[in-house]
Order: C-alpha cells, then sequence, then structure tokens
C-alpha cells in the first residue's frame, strides 16, 4: 500500500527541507478531486470547486482533469493567476464592484473562453454593464443571494426587484444565481449538514423558479461549499456545486465530520528552536504560519490549539498544545507538565484552516511520484 | 501646514488605486523615525530598529540613516532581503537552530559587515559552532534570556551556567544578551510602562553584570521594544534597545499609550461592495487583510473591532465596528442600527497590529513628496 509523504517523514525515508513550510501529498489531494467530482456528477451536478484553498493553477488543472466545469475564485487577481496556468472557465464569485476591479475583470474576459462575474446590488451592476459597454462587451452575470450567512448577498425580500433591474440592464446577461451559506462560521451553526444543505438547496431552487415564472432565464443555480456541498447536488435542485476546501481538507472539516483524519492531504512541519523549561518549548513559526481566523474556544466547535501536533504514531498527540503565539514565536505548552521536546525536533502538524494556512506561504512543498518539490503559491495574497 | 496623505483622501485630493490596501504616509514615518532616534541618542544609546513592522529595505535605510547602529531582523530570509536591499550590520534576534537555516546565515556573514546571530540553548549554539567551524567562520553571538515572556530565551536561573558554556565553544564570540519583556501578549501586562521598563532594564543589567564577574566579555546589553524602548533606554542600564512598531504606529499602541492617533502613518482602505441591509455592509477585505492576532474581547486591552473605521472628520467612527469576517469579507455592523455606507465608497481604517497587516500584503502605497507609489513588501512571508 502506498504510504503518504507524512508517513515516509515520520519514518524517516524522507525529510522536511525546511521550516516552517507546508506539504501537499499530491496522491491524498487527487484522492479528495476524484471523490467529490464523481459523486457530484453522479448526481447530474456540475463541480466548480473554489480555488481558495490551494491557490495553485496546478491544483486548478487537476480538479479540471477530472471533470470540473470550471473553477470559481472570490478575486479577479486570482482569476487573473489561474487564466495565466491555463484555466479558461471561470465564476468570480464575489461582487465586482470598483472601476478598477471591473477594467481588469473585462480585460481578463477577452482573454479565456468563459468569465462569469457577481453581483448583488443594482449600483454595482449598473456601474458594470456601463464599462461592458464602453469595452464593447456583454458579461455572464449571477446575482448573489443571501440564504442566512448575512454577509454579501441580496436579502430574500429584494430578490426578485433586483433580479428584473439588472436583467433590464444593457451589456449585462443574468443567467443564474448563487449562495454561500455558512455552516459554522458565522454563529448560526446547524449540527445536522444535511438538513442544512436540503434548506439550502430549496431555497436556491425556490427562488429560481420565481424567477423563471417572471420570464428570467436562470439557468444556473449555484450552492453547496465542502460541508454542504455533496449533499446539495444529492437534492437534484441545484446545477452546480462549489466546495474549495475539500482538495486539501483540514481539521476543521474533520470537526464537521466532512473529512477523516486519513484524508487531510497537507502537513504544517515547524521546528523546535527553545525548549527553556519543561512544561513549554518554542516552535519556529506564529501567527505568519499558524492562521488565528478559528477563535479556539468559541462554540459550536471547540479547538484545542491553533494547530493539532502529530504524534510519531501518526495521530494527535493529546498532550501538547499550541494556544498563544506571537509573530514568529508558536509556544507549544504540555497538559502534563512536559513537553518532551528537543531543540532541532520538527513536529508534524494538522492546520485547523488550511485555506489561511497556504495563504501564508509563499511556496508549499508538493509530494509527488516519490519526490517532495517546492511549488510556488501563484494566487496567495491576491487580494483585489 | 503639511497635509498627511489620508486628508488628501478625505479631501478627494488624492485617490487610492486600488483596495484593500494599506497606504504609508512616509512623512509621518520619518517623523517617528526621527523622535525615537534623538531620543534614543540622547541617552547615550544605541538604537537597533526591529524591521518586523515595515519589512522593506527602503524603510531600514531610512532608520539607519537617521542615525541607528544596525536592524534587527527575526529571521535569516529577511535578513538575506534586507542585506540585499544594502544594509551591512543585522541582528537576527531569534534562536539560530537548524542545519539549513545556519547555512545561509553563515553564507550571508560573508555578505555583510556584521552579522550577529542568536543562541538560547547549548545543542543550538554547539551546532552552530561546529558548522561555523567547518565553514571556516567565527560567529559574533548574543544569549537571549527570559524576563517573563516565556518564550524563547533561557530562563534566568540557567543563564550563569549556559553563558559559559556558549563562551567555551570555539567559532562562537559571544558579545551580548538581549531580551523581549513583552508588555501586553502574554497575559502579563504591566499598566506602568515605565515601571516595567525599569525592571527590564535592571535585570538585563544585573545579569551582564553577573556575567562579567565571572570573565565574560559581555559588551551588549539589549532590551526594549516600543512600548518600554526609550524608557530602557533612559535607566542608562542597557547598551541597545530594539524597538519596531513605533515606525508606523497602530491602534494596539495608543492604546498603550506609547503613540497618538496623529503618529499612526499607515491606514488600510477597503471598499464597501455590498449593503444588503442597513445595519450592515461588506468590505473587500477580510482576514487575508485585517489581521486578527489580536483577539477583540481579551484583557487587558479591549478592542471595538478588527480595524477602526475612521470618519470623514478624521476621528474614529463610534457607529461602525469591524467584528465579523471571512477570508475575502469584512462585515461592518452598525451600533446604531444603520452604517449609511453606499457600494463603491472607501473606508479608511486604522489597523489594531500594524505588523501582522503589512505581512499580508504584497505591495504597500507610500506617499512621498505628492505621489502614491506602490512599493513591494519585499520582505513579507519570509518564514525561514
Amino acid at each position: 500500500m502506498r504510504k503518504t509523504v507524512f508517513e515516509l517523514i515520520r519514518e524517516h525515508k524522507a525529510a522536511v527541507q525546511e521550516t516552517p513550510c507546508i506539504v501537499v501529498d499530491t496522491e491524498t489531494a487527487k484522492k479528495n478531486i476524484c471523490r467529490m467530482q464523481e459523486a457530484v456528477s453522479a448526481c447530474g451536478c456540475k463541480l466548480r470547486p473554489h480555488i481558495k484553498t490551494h491557490k495553485i493553477p496546478y491544483f486548478a488543472r487537476l480538479q479540471l482533469a477530472a471533470g470540473a466545469e470550471g473553477i470559481t475564485c472570490a478575486k479577479v487577481s486570482e482569476a487573473e493567476v489561474m487564466a495565466a496556468g491555463g484555466v479558461e472557465d471561470i465564476f468570480i464569485a464575489y461582487p465586482m464592484v470598483g472601476e478598477f476591479r471591473i477594467h481588469r475583470a473585462l480585460e481578463l474576459q477577452k482573454r479565456v473562453k468563459r468569465l462569469i462575474l457577481a453581483v448583488d446590488s443594482l449600483e454595482g451592476a449598473a456601474a458594470l454593464s456601463r464599462s461592458a459597454g464602453e469595452a464593447g462587451l456583454t458579461c455572464e452575470v449571477r446575482l448573489e443571494v443571501d440564504t442566512g450567512a448575512r454577509r454579501t448577498g441580496v436579502t430574500r425580500g429584494h430578490v426578485l426587484e433586483l433580479a428584473g433591474q439588472i436583467a433590464a440592464l444593457p451589456h449585462l446577461n443574468l443567467t443564474g444565481i448563487y449562495t454561500f451559506k455558512s455552516l459554522v462560521l458565522h454563529g448560526c451553526p446547524t449540527e445536522d449538514n444535511k438538513a442544512a444543505a436540503v434548506e439550502e438547496a430549496e431555497l436556491m431552487s425556490g427562488m429560481a423558479a420565481s424567477l423563471r415564472t417572471r420570464g428570467l432565464p436562470i439557468r444556473e443555480v449555484s450552492a453547496g461549499s465542502t460541508p454542504t456541498g455533496l449533499q446539495v447536488a444529492r437534492t437534484g435542485l441545484v446545477t452546480e456545486v462549489r466546495p474549495g476546501t475539500y482538495i486539501f481538507g483540514d481539521w476543521m472539516l474533520t470537526k464537521e465530520n466532512c473529512a477523516a483524519v486519513e484524508d487531510i492531504a497537507v502537513r504544517l512541519y515547524a521546528m523546535v528552536v527553545s525548549t527553556p523549561a519543561p512544561d513549554y518549548a518554542v516552535l519556529d513559526g506564529g501567527t505568519k504560519t499558524f492562521p488565528m481566523d478559528i477563535p479556539l474556544d468559541t462554540p459550536p466547535f471547540l479547538y484545542p490549539g491553533y494547530a493539532i501536533p502529530i504524534g510519531g504514531d501518526g495521530k494527535p498527540d493529546e498532550n501538547l498544545q499550541l494556544r498563544r503565539m506571537n509573530e514568529e514565536h508558536g509556544i507549544l505548552t504540555a497538559k502534563n507538565g512536559r513537553t518532551g521536546l528537543r531543540v532541532g525536533q520538527v513536529l508534524e502538524l494538522i492546520p485547523i484552516h488550511v485555506c489561511t494556512a497556504v495563504n501564508m506561504q509563499n511556496s508549499v512543498f508538493v509530494f509527488e511520484d516519490g519526490v517532495l518539490r517546492r511549488m510556488p503559491v501563484e494566487a496567495r495574497g491576491m487580494l483585489v
């Protein structure tokens, strides 16, 4: 049976070249890609993975090769990187607002087969319509609707009116609606992923039907993140799902019962640089390496630390906790009062939230065909 | 009187080119540089600023031109960037552990006038000694001692023994001791900066004296961050201080009474992309733009949000709060139930912690001589 690079490193048959770093086991990632693709395709649903997790054209191409319809990005700068990496069908699932951004999006549209933009306000849609007209282009757009996350997305009571107004604007072709219904991050968690997914799909399907009865040709109904995506697809009520994190997995997903620890395709490695006392030790990575965007002690999911240390047996170390950090210092404490760590030792850790962990690395180490090679995270830090 | 770029932007006489972004008012930064330099120099103390805040050789050169002795970095990869940018005297104030790192440090030493490395364990020092010997070099090193932060740094009871062991190693030249005594971040805040600074200086001075009586020629006693640096210098008990954040300032420093709002040389700008309801609006930056390393509701300093929105009058907006984020979404809520924001509006915000905010930007916009120009954050994401 194939061994993961994490196992080989534990057995000293492979070595981490520098720390702190992220290592990806490509075979595990490919397995995750294929499992999601096959399951979603079996429902007659399209898969348009969000690249926010890997931020690397290489992995987007793997997702497309497995059968993905296209990809999803959050920012035009991410989409530009993906297009340069050979991706031809891109949905920027974020309200396209701001002249500088619209200009870049219109330029990008000329270079790819299909670019889908997002709107959630009349002001935003009107500005996009004007700029598209000036550029002699027509933009395919989708309307973002809010299904409970209370971030971007028009609220449900205003969908019909706004969709009608957008459809009436020149140079825009309103072809779909989309949503993101968070399970966890917005203070309104649902313990039952399946029930949440069914609700998400029914809301979206109902809105699409309602829009169609008003004469709006809504062809695409897009929903579903990693926790809900497959269940959303299984309802048969949507045409597309957009999970992202499934490719690598992280500790948060295991807490949401969406991934087994064996499915997690990434590890953080960090070196013990200091052991001043028996009860604590310091890693060479702090807040610049281990993201703090998932607060530790906030229900519903509680985490023992900002990353999960893994022991020599491949299982979470029940003694060590990473609960205090500065930029370059990760302070590991021992529940039993003795870390047992020595200076120079390299620790394996599972990230709590892989997307923000990858965003902090200029490059990751990718293990494939027995070789660890460095791969730049080309779309990291793309904020525009 | 000179206007800051922030005032010019408020008055529509300058414009932000893209969002989310960071803008630096260079004149304010220069004022901060000179004020600290003059005050520290007046005490007969050397200033070795930590570049973790700006991460840009240009600002390091301004600090050196103002009279700084050299600079401080945390990582060898940061030091490499600064050396390439013309800096010749660098202290890497972080235990030099790991063969890959030691190798790079020794290579760097050949290229600069003075490189000072740090040790805090016999294992680390012995490995450095061996590698230096193999490279035919002698390394100037300082011993990090813990004065209460409980992160890196040998604990006080072990200083004498360890310093003696390190001094006995070949190819190492132990010339100093250093410490970082946090005021805020470690759960042991001190409300009186001056008292904390005096304690820090007395501890370090006492240890240095003790080491000298054992025949160890400790020439450099280095301490002091931005909150304590100047007070530490004024004791006359140390030879060098290493503040970092003072160059730009942030909201945390104002809470520590170490900077006035007018001294803060940076702003974050973000665009409102969505206003789905009167009581909330969404900014085009989330956790990839606004760091979360300062938890909001943790004593002693409480923050109203992950950044402080500034109103048209240049004062903190008492109504708007940024308390909920995803990677690309910053959700602003209104205390009075009405944000009053419109789609496309650009908001000015003060960062809570500027160092981690700068680390997330590939480049910042620097305002100098009436022009806003883009400057890469060359040492961002340098983790090794």
